[in-house]
Order: structure tokens, then sequence, then C-alpha cells
């Protein structure tokens, strides 16, 4: 049993929270919600007047909040947590924040002797309330250990990406790829509707394929992850195909907007000479040379 | 045993047609590469010496060739298909090319007494060697019955998308997802390098979730294939986390295209009132209204 400060108590943040209940800590929350704090509290936790008493005297801090500013806030604003924490003690933060701001916080509170863990959350708030959230975790390694067990109480996963802010650059990689994946898919779909084909086929048509499983664990794994650039299929092929695509949207009056400017990113890599390479690692080499990596 | 033609050795078209020949059929093939023709004649087959010759007696013809305008020179130029195939018989062609073409070539072989089936390929020329193609069919019911058996000899997974061009719109459906997908895997993981995030590391979390395998088996089939908007993750929130990654990727200059693209598009969703559903729901939406669905 651990005493623990836990501020931000939204739809993730609450079913967290209850979940470090149920596991036998001692818990101390806050929010500006009092009905969200109202039904925390029901679950077994103490009700905190501020940021600052949320902190008092607990070892570790978790912050569930909307945006960086609310963060900081939280943490360095008037009754705030920098104000409560003890020295020695940690905080967790698993909003979905810039890296910077992480940073940023982590310094001022390293100042006053305080730990700081970026975790921001996989998954959704179902996943939140059955606990099975995974996390992607930055920090020192002693201060992951420390709150390695609390984050398992309220998830299935955690995953060290680095030194503080590596949760938060891992988040922003994951939901940005998952957006484009996510507007890429509507926009094909929305294509074949049009011209005429079921949804239901497309869907299991691409519930076998890359489009639709995704190339990290089959295409990639091969090719780009080992910057083989013998190809499995050409990228001057993916460029022809993807050509086609877009003339066939033209026809049919739809738009591809991710697909007009991928168009351009594989010419870019064509004439930077990658078209009789993998299309996998010709985008990956294309894609690290424009952005100095 | 049936007689078959077969135009287009290449890559693809060469290891399928040895396909064929292994399964004990007669096959003429033709292909203006010497090398290529003489490959699948050490396999078995007869060389012919214009695709009006390999079509000759044939029942079924199959075209496998770069693009659309080579199909149709080959069906109807000098000495093509349309001279030498008797009537009664199918073409089936498995280029891709753009649906328009598939029916073009196909009404011009139906006023002959010929039947038409599209019939692209999915996956690589790694599976076309080993027979593990997959099939996007579009045709009438009775020749696609009528070819399937073939097809089932060069591949596994035979999939009736609907009329002729059907196969080609499916094929270019998929074809258009998976190349936007691949850019933005790229993307993602140049960002998250330039960050410092390691490689492996980075793969290894998004195996495990939709960013890295894809939206069509994991968030979709609850939500936006029953268009249902009650949301598991809110359309606002990924728009957030897509503007926090591309500020990120302003910070450490690398560029996301189709990111800063989609992000246009995510507002698109919101100014139309999809703010607060779900956002794979909240996206199809806004794209099938934008297109006319």
């Amino acid at each position: 049993m651990q005493k623990i400060g836990f501020v931000g108590l939204g739809q993730m943040g609450g079913a967290m929270s209850r979940n470090l209940v149920k596991a036998g800590h001692s818990l101390q929350v806050y929010d500006l919600d009092e009905a969200a704090v109202a039904s925390v509290v029901e679950a077994g936790a103490a009700a905190a007047e501020s940021p600052a008493a949320a902190a008092a005297g607990a070892e570790i801090v978790f912050t569930m909040l909307p945006i960086g500013a609310i963060v900081e806030q939280a943490c360095f604003g008037p009754d705030g947590i920098a104000e409560g924490i003890a020295e020695g003690a940690v905080v967790v933060d698993m909003s979905t924040i810039l890296p910077a701001e992480t940073k940023r916080i982590g310094m001022r509170l390293a100042e006053q002797g305080v730990g700081m863990v970026d975790a921001p959350v996989g998954r959704t708030s179902a996943h939140a309330v059955a606990g099975t959230s995974t996390f992607m975790v930055g920090g020192k390694a002693a201060d992951i250990e420390r709150v390695r067990p609390l984050l398992m109480a309220m998830g299935e996963q955690v995953t060290v990406c680095g030194p503080l802010g590596a949760g938060a650059t891992m988040k922003l990689v994951n939901n940005y790829i998952s957006a484009v994946v996510n507007l890429a898919t509507a926009e094909g779909l929305a294509m074949g509707e049009k011209a005429g084909l079921d949804l239901e086929i497309m869907a299991e048509v691409l519930s076998h394929t890359p489009a639709g499983r995704g190339h990290i664990t089959t295409t990639w794994p091969e090719k780009a992850l080992k910057d083989d650039p013998s190809p499995a299929f050409m990228l001057d092929l993916a460029t022809k195909d993807l050509g086609l695509a877009v003339d066939l949207a033209a026809n049919l009056k739809v738009p591809l907007a991710t697909g007009a400017v991928s168009r351009q990113l594989y010419q870019v890599a064509q004439a930077r000479g990658h078209g009789r390479e993998d299309w996998t690692t010709g985008i990956y080499r294309t894609l690290k040379a424009l952005g100095g990596v």
C-alpha cells in the first residue's frame, strides 16, 4: 500500500485512479470537476483541496490532463503539486503532451529533488476501465522501476522508450501514424463505395493485406527495418499504382488528399534514385534523408 | 487439362504461367522478351509468335502487363488477342490498370462474343512464385466460375468484388491505402529516430497498436463499419494529437507531409460537426460527404 496523489479525473484519469484504489493504495485525488472527484471518493479515495494537497506526503503523484499548459499549471501554479510534494517523490505524467513540455516540467521538478516519468497511455477509455491500458514510458530507470508496479495496476504493458520525454515522443509517433492510417482507410473506402464496391467485401479483402493490417509487422521486418533495398515490391510500381488511384479518384470526383501528397513524396523517392528499391526501404531512406535523420 | 494463352511473362506473369504448366495445362505463351519466353518454354509451355497466336484455340487467355495501354495493344493491336481468340473464350486480365480501361476492353471483346474477367493480383512476386497469390476479381459470375480453378492453380484466394472492373477498383483501393500507410509509417518512424527513439522499440510498440496493425480489423469493425458514432476515441482528441505531432515535427525540422494534409481533413470533420464522434466513424462520414458517396 502506497500513498498516491492523482490529479485529473476525466474519462481516463477517473477510471485509472479507481484501479489504483482497487489495488489497495491510499489515494488523494484532485480535479476541478467536483462530480468527478465525488465518483472516485465513492470508490475509496480521499478528496484533496488542491494539487498541492493531493501531492502532500505522497510517494508518487499521477497527472492525467488534457494539454501541456494545464500540466504545467497543475505542477507550478498556485497550490500546485510542486508546493505540496516531498523531496524524493516522483511525478508521473500520463497526459499526451509535447516532449519539450515534459522535459521542461521534469527539469523544474528536478531542481527540488523530485523525479519525473512520462507515461502516456495507449488504447482507449474502455481499456482504462478494464485495467488493460498500455504505457509508453520515459525517464530514469530507477524512477521507472519505482512506478512500474502502479502502472501495472492500471494496465498490462509498460514499454520503456528512453529518457524523460521518450514516452511522449513515442505516443505522438504512434498517434500520428494512426491518424493518417485512419484517414487513408476512409479515403480509400469512400472511393471504393463511390465506384460501386461493397463495403463489407472491401473490409474482407483489406483484412488480409498490408493495406488493412499495417506494414510494420508485414512488409517492413525483412526490408525497411533491416535497411535491405532488394525489392519484394518495387517503389516504382507502388508509385505507378498510387498514380492510377489518384486518376481513378479524379474520374470519380472524390478527394484523396493524403494520396495526392503521398504521390509527391514517392516521386521524391524516385528522383533520389530509390525507384528500383523495395518500396518500404526506399521510402524510409527518403524520409530519413529529407529529415536529416 | 485446358488450352490456355498467356501474354506477359515478366516477374509476375512468368511465375504465374509456370504454375499453370505445373498444374498440367497446355500453355501458349507470348512476350516481347525472348529470354522470358524461353524460360517458360523450358518449363513446358509452347512459344507463340504473337498475342493472336497465343490466343488461337485457347479457352482462356491471361494477360499480365505493365499498363492499360499495353493491355489494349495486346488485345486489339496488329496480331492481337482479338484476332486469334475464338468466340466463347474468356480473357482474364491480371494487370493493375484503371477500371475504365478494363471496361473499355471488355466491351470490345464482348462485341465478338468473348468474355472478360479482371483479376488483379494481391501480394508480391514471391507469392506468385509460391503459388500463393490472391486475386480481386470482377466480371460475370459464369465467366468467373470458369476461370476460378485456373486462378486457384496460381494462388490461394479469389475474392469476387463485383462486375467487370470491380477487381481493378478493389486493387487500386488496396494499393492506395497501402502506399499511404507505408509512407505515414516512414514519416512517423523518421520523426521518432530524429527525436532519439530506438527503431526496434518503436516497431515493437507499433506492433501492438492500430497505428501498426491497421484500423480495418481493430477500431473500425464496431464503429465506422457499422456507422456507429459513439466514441471509443473522440475525433477531437485525435485531431489534437495530430496537431501535437505536426508541432513536434516542426521543432525537429522533419517533414510530415501526409500529416499536414491529414490535419486539414480532421479539421474539416470537426467543422462539419463530427468532433465528438468516434474518430473512425467521424472521418468516414466526412469523406463520404465530401466525395458525394
